[in-house]
């Protein structure tokens, strides 16, 4: 059976995995880039974003492993784009530009479904109303085979975690106190006891934590 | 100048420095002992209860430093015992048995003073009613020049932080989600712009994070 992975998940000692105030200009509200600042000089990243170089070290080797098997990607509307409610135009297709990093089929969990896009490099973004475990029937159809990443938002991964679909998850603990945002353990009390936890410290003052299904 | 020091204090990935529920039989409330079973083992929790042995890996290394240069703590009336409000009786002297392991004065803040208490082995308990800066001045003056350390619970640990009034602060990370209780980062946004951090990962599954003041 394919797997269900989350992956470079960051959040700040008080547990927020974005900020407050998201806005185009701020897709992760006041956070800024504070959550993210350990990615951006990694190999991994770097590749992302067409550029060559970056290091290679811890920081890289656990985000290295994003995309190694994933066939499809979920998301919550709020990673795709910082607009609330009905669709005003279908002009908005993520942050990411023409040809977002995916390479996948990406499932964009929204009340306001529209068309699906083809983008260049292998990405199509679906807009699905349903579930979680709706929406994962659909990915895991798409991923043929191949495991399906939850990409975020923290509500997202919050509430495959909650319905226990996730086998594994890869977050990163960064030393800020962010004070304000949108939580990611809210309501979800002893889901350590449903994994194996691995710990590793990076130089870079980060912590990566694996929880790998029992 | 003397420091002001908190060591060994454990929060879950949620931020929570306790349970809920504290009674007699639960210090930490529904917590139980799970945010400081990675302390048991160690020499230096053995040594306060006076057995020999233990471990001497890097938890012990980090929880060490606990006692060293240290002239007095201050505590909260939740690290001291469950009662609340005016005690009934004053044969509560702490959780610690007749030889508590601090041996300096003690200053539990309470807004119900009683009578000081000397215990055997040179702790003495004195309780007062006062805010942080003041309680730390008398404490630093019972210090007799060496460090103060804030001892807990996380309240008391939040007040002092929220005051700048924390030198050194030695956080520990345990890989659970509490999901209840008291949490230590609440109020504290950007808080570790004052400091610099460090942070080593354990093989016992925690994290150690220390904030050194800059």
């Amino acid at each position: 059976m394919s797997q269900v992975r989350v992956h470079n998940f960051s959040v700040s000692l008080d547990g927020y995995g974005t900020g407050e105030g998201l806005s185009l200009d701020a897709p992760f509200g006041h956070a800024g880039d504070r959550l993210h600042s350990w990615f951006f000089p990694t190999r991994t990243f770097r590749a992302m974003i067409g550029e060559e170089g970056g290091d290679l070290g811890v920081d890289n080797a656990m985000a290295r492993a994003w995309a190694d098997g994933i066939g499809a990607e979920i998301m919550g509307r709020g990673k795709f784009g910082p607009q609330h409610g009905p669709w005003q135009d279908h002009e908005w297709n993520g942050w990411w530009g023409p040809e977002p990093p995916f390479r996948t089929p990406v499932f964009v969990m929204t009340h306001h479904p529209r068309p699906a896009v083809e983008m260049q490099g292998g990405t199509t973004f679906h807009f699905v109303d349903a579930p979680p475990r709706e929406v994962l029937r659909q990915a895991r159809e798409a991923a043929g085979g191949l495991d399906v990443r939850i990409g975020g938002g923290p509500s997202t991964v919050r509430a495959f975690l909650a319905e226990d679909l996730v086998d594994h998850l890869h977050v990163v603990v960064v030393p800020i106190v962010l004070g304000r945002g949108v939580r990611l353990w809210d309501g979800l009390e002893g889901m350590e006891q449903r994994f194996r936890t691995e710990t590793v410290a990076s130089p870079s003052g980060v912590t990566h934590l694996t929880f790998t299904k029992i």
